[in-house]
């Protein structure tokens, strides 16, 4: 997706500042931004036109865990409060363009399909708690094994909300019996970024029979290590494609929005 | 307002369930809830039209502070998942009918007023971390002094959204000095009902002239205390009534919804 033109990636992404790394996708590099702009949140996106906004504001309101909202723009702006001079159109490294509830593209640059009545949705990412985690000391598998998270659709539903409905998707993280408490606790203080965990354990309470074939992501390594189990927003991707909404633009997984917020602001 | 037939009050208003004292309520008796059914969170109600809740939604997610969403009805519907078998239409004691900005009728009973597209927000009510202050030993003026508690207009400006925008309203309660790090310490844990205070001390970094004249509720003694500030539920109804809302139908100051949920529901 990237052109001849596209900037070479910098020595070392994790220092760059937020506006620095939008600055890099916006000029065309196409890469995922885990562990890009260490200091700085990255956020979720999607956008929908303003006549289906108003179900998926609903849907975040009754979902928080699943869908915490860390903006909301104003129908028609690219501009959001979490990152100063930030366009949502252009600033992140890759978008998929959804029709009536299916990818119908993958573009760099979502301008030509950006209605002059959408409004986006910016949502917590679980990138800020794990950065936090790794600080205590508690592992992150699928970092460790350079995948992405596992992720798997529940038999739990969300509180529906007008058109929109649908399971529960969890992500998970294997945690060394010892270290539960403390992945807990670490969570818990972030609940802008999914807070704390819905499920510790048997993954057959959220009707998930098999560990090792996620829906989403990648299988990682389990071992002795206890599943523990988060709301993911990939929660909002999945109602919204079943919901078949006309139009919707969000991130590619893994290509997310870098905000000038750091992690720390969203620790309670 | 309460008719010939209203119920007496119980002899200890405080021993009801929530349950119990909705069911006095819709049958006509009028009483400011405070004290009522002790162990249940009480909830601010506002509801307005489905065209216009859209901007309440986002100007509450914009402004959680102010206004905590404790729930969020389906339109048309007077249910809410605070509350099971509630009628939000009869079950408060007393309603304010709005039409364009203005309180135009205050009413036991708001079903012929209730349209069948009206969306109604419920909002954390500082009822529950006063409950949590007294018993820390933090003292509540206005509690002590048998007042309604003062609210003040500020120069500090909310985020907008949509036709609404508007200046935030705070509530304050006088806090000993050495008792100032409790108060703060035991109302952050309360985010979904105004959480920690925005502001501690001088009156004039708010733009309040003078504590003594409330714009809303009464004074209290001050004396030597800490004046501390809470963003409050108000914020909400001042911004809708300088939107001139065509119709938004709310509960009377005091005279709260009672639901279900123990206010140790939103302790974090």
């Amino acid at each position: 997706m990237s052109t001849a033109a596209a900037p070479a990636p910098p020595g070392d992404p994790a220092l760059l500042t937020g506006a620095g790394a939008r600055a890099l996708f916006r000029a065309g590099l196409d890469t995922d931004t885990v562990g890009w702009a260490a200091a700085s949140a990255q956020a979720n996106l999607i956008a929908v036109p303003r006549a289906d906004a108003y179900d998926l504001l609903l849907f975040a309101q009754r979902n928080p865990q699943a869908c915490p909202l860390l903006d909301v723009t104003d129908a028609g702006s690219p501009a959001t409060a979490l990152a100063a001079g930030a366009d949502l159109r252009t600033d992140l490294p890759a978008y998929r363009i959804w029709r009536d509830g299916e990818v119908v593209e993958e573009v760099a640059d979502a301008t030509p399909y950006w209605r002059s009545d959408m409004v986006a949705f910016l949502i917590g990412c679980s990138l800020t708690f794990e950065t936090a985690l790794l600080e205590a000391g508690v592992p992150v598998r699928h970092l460790e094994e350079g995948v992405i998270d596992p992720m798997y659709v529940t038999d739990r539903p969300t509180r529906g909300a007008g058109a929109l409905s649908g399971p529960l998707v969890v992500s998970m993280r294997p945690v060394p019996a010892h270290q539960v408490a403390e992945a807990v606790r670490i969570t818990d203080r972030y609940p802008d970024v999914h807070g704390a965990p819905v499920h510790v354990g048997d993954p057959a309470g959220l009707g998930i029979a098999d560990l090792g074939r996620p829906d989403f992501g990648d299988a990682v390594t389990v071992g002795g290590d206890v599943p523990v189990f988060w709301a993911c927003g990939v929660t909002t991707q999945a109602v919204v494609a079943a919901s078949r909404l006309e139009l919707a633009i969000t991130h590619v997984p893994g290509r997310m929005f870098i905000t000038d917020v750091p992690h720390t602001a969203y620790r309670r």
